[in-house]
């Protein structure tokens, strides 16, 4: 998609630069005892799902403004993923949501391996009414009081399985809306049996090798009380259902103030973490990129995850979550990648021994003096020097703005009007 | 729109337990000190401002979920608010939204003449690009780095202007989603400046016995930065602009935890509160019904505006601002307008005088038990006679289902669907 | 100790309203087919504990303003807990917090029952040091790094044990400050470790007839991270250690816009919630009087109580935790057990039958109004009858003045100076 | 203090790794255009305030644990001060805090020129009582609705004005704790007046060269209202007292997720920002070190500032205002000090013109990545260059601690015992 010849052309020009700093930071790493190489090494091996629908410009209620070039169909959304991941070289995957995604199995996995892409998560939709459906689920989906309902959301969750399992997914990822925007609306102990009870009619479709992901939130779209409105009950659930089944965190679907990465130990003490949903924000769920708002809280998620990466049966699945409202998606998501491996190479530059030391002897200052010593080192040699040996570019960006991909894509596709389907 | 007849026979079927109520009331009541008709007369008095958009269902960035009947044009929103205004008796007004409710200024004084209805302060839309716009929002409008954009909001808030002061409107009320998403994405001082300068131009469009209200918000649809992010730059634009420039205080605009009762103090010392917005809200710009999440802080609010109410030169626009997603939104109008006027009883039976000697002695045990005496006496009997004498119904939700309006309606009007216009 | 003809005297004045309003209240309970001497003898059922410290002046990091009268030995706060119960009949347990309320087991029992109270739940102490103490707690208790540390804080909490067998408690609660007020000052998961080892000490002394109560807290003392920082730590806690491990809900102790009920109703699904400290708060745990900043919330947490109260093995310990920095403590606290109570009867209020009704029909409105029809309803006259037929005060407050308890106490107990011990 | 040998044994270990990494980092910023010894000049020049309280150990209204070696008087804390800024070159000036500083004007400056330090702003106290005085401020000072309450707390802010004048300060910082824990407690819009009214008492008091900075805080030790509570009401308050009187922002007073920096913006705009309080938090008033939570939070305040420096009349007081209850205070205070430092010359290395482009054409990607390239550039050697220059130490922890400094005034000092004075 993005012509070769422009990936070189601009690597050609910043590989003077690159490698200068690249030198240099082998050097001061070396003073810390840390080996350069080996830190390229975890970058390269480093790769996160883009969401199919982050491709296109999301929206709020108050509106959503199209950009250029959106895709129409989930074929220009893997070309677009295509772009993403062949400039970074760290988004190797792509998550469908089901119904938007659906198409010939073959069509989707034709195109994929076209691009060098597999399929993550499946996501299914529960939140959204679609013209052909029967019962909506304005009133709850998997928790609704009507058994039919709830039945036909359980079968749409078992139909995002059928489909990934025909390319090559191997998890489902559950996220409802379902809650309640009055005290009394519902029954709030009922609606989570409710709620179990589909869950483990899902959990039953599951194949042997998939793993089932519930997502919690506090709030939006319903605004007094959410079915899984934190970790402890996605974790309740999660324990209910099975060994299959494991939570998920979204950054930005907890309570204000809340101490995220703690969560995320919690949850690996549980032995239910699963994986993540990328993204950033400063007042709710506000899917802006990741680390753009908070970096230091993303690092220390990934102080975490460095920290416990040994840990036996720790298999994470990383995806991004976001919504671009004022910027291109390609070049968001682009960011937002580079962003989250930055964090990881960072956090695994950290210096365990002296930070367990610190901790040992409760010298604060200087265990906190740790983390920010590995927050603080600029990875971007790094980063870079992964890229360039991965075939991808040293500057996403600027070689996605030069390749005239966008405006190429532009003349190709129709517009997008209005809200359009699959806004999140 | 309303069979006199229904709401007679419903009528007769609840006067002898309201009058049960009000007789025992009234005695209570003079206990205190306190004539019931007084508060029977405060509560006739009442009115509030009807939202034409809150007619219609709402809906979250996720979906809209529309409900049967709804309002297809302003003739068909006021007809709704006729309902409303008919059976509670107390919102005498309705606020327009333009350009979504645009329509021959006559056609609109003669519909509304038709249910005693009168038009509140007018809504420009500066949030939503419309189809026939040449500069789009998406990155701002009163403060859009661009001079033509910004020109061709000033314009429409001018046109708002120009359609109320035909329909008898006395006042408009700003509200933008001008903001940004990143830090960076915008300098915020000069993004002020601009804003402030657009102001200008609209104020100078001002007739003289019109006011401006400024209206704040914390964030949505801007999730890093909102240009009037709080009651303080509210203050400063309508200390920059002038004496007929008034703040709007939105209760779910504000940022976790903040006292709302404590800034209509403020800006009541200040000079500058202009009215109101009432919803109720438990985590962001919810929009949930008044009164049905933290009440006591509704009637806290009013409590102060009770206690200012005699303060020269304070006259305060009170409209209702929400977003019906789970219920008809014609019940929900009801019952927050009777939620608003109750909080306003309740606030006027508090013993003043009582209060003011416990505070003076800082005896916070009673004057704290002081207030919750007014909010904790049930008025239902006072807004149940005050609506009975002025031709209302005493139970409106009731009178309402039995009236048959909404299956009427729904017959009539064609099923709306998607994401729909002005939907906030 | 508040003398008999006092009470009596300060109820004759009041029993001829009471009277009126019990009448006219179980005239309008009738319509709604509820017989009030039910509601009456729920009220006299009610009881609840009072933690010995509430009955000193709290106050903050920057001040403790003391009061006069305050009480110097735990037999002083045994006294005000004596007048607290007579009054409102309402408090008849005492929480005891070691080690300020360590005396001979028999003097205390002494004491208790000379004022017909019991012991309820004993609280340790290791989030302050005490002069004889040999390891600080400065950087942890339960959770140091250091296992002499760990071993003295179990040591006390077992002594705490084997205090609260001799006066006859029958639970212990744990709550510690250990967290960190630096990112990296602590291994999150280690330090998590060590307090389910602490804990695992503490639960194998733990007498077959006694639970062990778990209490999370989001922040404070610690500053960046707690251990045990909410429900879902509180619950894995729970789990691990056993059934008789218990999880403790403090209103004000959570997020900012969380829902508490909700955490009920999810802790009531795992079987593991074991009981409240109750309080009110409207920034953070700020341990005002409850029912005085949010009264919905309290009665929405006893509205799921109520709806559960047949739940097999629901066994919940019901104490107010608070700190009254400007109110005489005795007032504060029987003001609290009062409003308590009064949430707890309004949730017993609300029509069931109809509530489930609507839930099932998804008429969300009519749903939430039946909850608010609970706490609208002024059950002062229900409350106020149990207290006389119980022999307390109709108006506690005013008969607790009326007694000069405070002025005559403050005579004969020295003045309390500086921040004290045992500050919460 | 400081053995001058030790702290260049200190530093010539770490000169040959500075200088490598001086060398590089100029290169690299000569690259984008930035002559790098402009950045150590702005370094070198910059200075801030600390406050003499922040050298004892803070606490929490839970306990406090003191440390070894804390300062006894003011004298003691002044020889702290000296040990940072001889070490850091970058705290020249010490706020004092009456009456816990009061001591002879001669020997006070004598003792600060000994360390080459300065005095910077007053802080008078009006939220805690004192043993020998008249009137209690437990239910308010300046507000307090005994007028001679008033008096007394206005008379003790004049005298911290003539204590000042004899030491060369040139402003006093007003804050106070009054507000309220109860609705009703107070009158809101009287109490502000009755503020207003003390405020104008001192500000008659002022000298012409002094400025007046008022303080506001959402919350604590008031538990329900706090009379300035936001930056809108300290707005309103200089704007009564007239052009010396201007707001004081504290980084941890404000609301869950409110912006801070745009609140600095606004400040600008309307001529009214003083100064700040540094510190850090992840909750409430945490008063964590400065950089330590959300390090991208503190770089974008110094981002607006930067950007505003050449505002005509903008004259900030920069103070660092936190609680140590877990570290060595003189540590904590160096490394708040570096980190303020850091966030200042990152934003220093902002493109603005870029910037300014960026914005103008709405590319809030590369606006975005613009200020985070400043935010990474890791300035460690910048800082180093500075202070080794200065006379001061490469690194100033690992030198305080080989200096033996702590040792020796624990040997010399009291034991600090209890909660001790003038905690904050």
């Amino acid at each position: 998609m993005i012509d070769k010849t422009v990936i070189e052309a601009q690597n050609a020009m910043r590989t003077p630069d690159l490698d200068r700093d690249f030198d240099y930071l082998g050097e001061k790493l070396d003073r810390r005892g840390i080996d350069i190489n080996q830190m390229v090494d975890r970058a390269k091996e480093f790769g996160l799902a883009v969401p199919s629908w982050g491709t296109g410009t999301g929206g709020t209620r108050f509106a959503r403004f199209p950009g250029p070039g959106e895709p129409a169909t989930i074929f220009d959304k893997l070309d677009d993923c295509g772009v993403i991941h062949s400039l970074t070289q760290a988004a190797p995957t792509v998550s469908l949501h089901i119904p938007w995604d659906k198409a010939d199995p073959q069509d989707l996995t034709a195109k994929a391996h076209q691009h060098g892409l597999a399929f993550d998560a499946m996501n299914s939709n529960s939140f959204q009414d679609q013209p052909d459906q029967i019962h909506s689920y304005k009133f709850g989906s998997l928790t609704h009081t009507d058994a039919a309902t709830r039945a036909q959301a359980v079968e749409h969750n078992l139909e995002c399985i059928e489909i990934g399992q025909k390319i090559g997914s191997k998890a489902l990822t559950v996220w409802i809306g379902d809650g309640a925007n009055f005290p009394g609306q519902t029954h709030m102990g009922r609606q989570f049996e409710r709620y179990l009870s589909s869950m483990k009619e899902i959990y039953k479709g599951l194949p042997d090798n998939w793993r089932l992901f519930s997502e919690h939130k506090i709030y939006e779209p319903a605004f007094y009380s959410t079915v899984v409105q934190d970790w402890g009950t996605s974790l309740l659930t999660a324990q209910e259902l099975g060994d299959k089944a494991m939570c998920l965190v979204d950054l930005g679907h907890h309570a204000p103030n809340v101490n995220i990465e703690m969560i995320v130990s919690r949850l690996i003490h549980a032995g239910k973490l699963g994986g993540f949903h990328f993204n950033d924000s400063k007042y709710g769920d506000d899917d802006l990129d990741s680390g753009t708002i908070d970096p230091y809280r993303l690092f220390l998620v990934w102080n975490e995850l460095v920290d416990a990466e040994n840990t036996p049966g720790l298999d994470l699945a990383h995806m991004i979550d976001q919504s671009h409202n004022v910027t291109d998606p390609i070049e968001s998501l682009m960011i937002s990648t580079m962003e989250i491996q930055r964090a990881y190479i960072q956090a695994a530059l950290v210096d365990r021994e002296a930070l367990a030391g610190y901790q040992a002897d409760n010298d604060a200052l200087m265990a906190s003096a740790t983390l920010r010593a590995g927050f603080r080192t600029d990875v971007d040699a790094i980063l870079g020097r992964a890229r360039l040996s991965s075939g991808g570019a040293i500057d996403p960006v600027m070689t996605f703005r030069a390749s005239g991909y966008r405006a190429k894509v532009s003349d190709e596709r129709p517009i997008a009007n209005g809200a359009g389907g699959g806004i999140v």
